[in-house]
């Protein structure tokens, strides 16, 4: 199974995309999309959307997982964010692709064993689960491989 | 100019289709998209974003204009409301509509004067200014329009 996991950021969002039978897992793609806080928020989303939907076309995922919207300490870069997930949501939903959402704490623990790592530990888990011998850089990449591989072990077994 | 306003809403979205000139508006059109909050977030935005292309389509705006994101007083639906704005925004920069933002304040404060007008006060000034022998149900369809006329009222003047 394809799976297409998504860190949404207002100036980072990360992608990334592993090959996975809930077991073992395979880095096909990782990345982040950009966007220039200086732009109007309409804008930003729209390259995000292309950007999405490109990588959707490219890789063609079966499924695809995002964090569940969550209060930060800032409610303002909350809001932001929530906007860049209704977006990134709206496009997942668009390719017909089912979503997977997870509390911040679930990603976490389905790749580091508990729901309170650093962002370095995540990307130090994920770098030695896809048998890389290089880091996932920048972190948000690794974020969203945290949330493909969260989506994969999720999964209900299908019998041998 | 022909604008369109959103309201947008977790589980009702408002739009409103006016052509002005900045002092005198006509209502084009003004309705509701429902969604069902027993769906998951991105069905029910991949249906508010259909409905909106096709509002689109059909009318053909040449701006829209939407309220600024704001924290309610309850967070979650704060978040909500945020991820059906950036689901509306995407839709609105992919038609390649310049949005304007404003916020709730200066919305209600365009219609009515000030700023702190009820949902009704803005509708009842609304199918004033609209010259309408009918009210324009439900209030997010009201409140929708009045999004439009704020933006309708904020635009530069032409010289004649």
């Amino acid at each position: 199974m394809r799976i297409l996991g998504i860190d949404c950021g207002s100036q980072v969002t990360g992608y990334g995309v592993i090959d996975s039978d809930g077991v073992t897992h395979a880095l096909v793609d990782a990345g982040v999309v950009r966007t220039d806080p200086k732009q109007p928020l309409a804008l930003r989303l729209l390259e995000i959307g292309q950007a999405l939907r490109a990588i959707i076309a490219r890789h063609r995922p079966d499924a695809a997982a995002v964090e569940d919207a969550f209060t930060s300490v800032n409610a303002r870069s909350a809001l932001k964010l929530s906007q860049v997930r209704g977006a990134t949501l709206l496009i997942l939903a668009e390719a017909g692709l089912p979503v997977g959402e997870y509390p911040p704490a679930t990603v976490k623990g389905s790749v580091v064993g508990h729901g309170r790592a650093e962002k370095d530990q995540v990307a130090f888990m994920i770098r030695s689960l896809l048998r890389l011998d290089y880091d996932i850089r920048p972190l948000d990449a690794s974020d969203a491989l945290a949330v493909a591989v969260c989506h994969a072990v999720h999964q209900p077994r299908r019998a041998a």
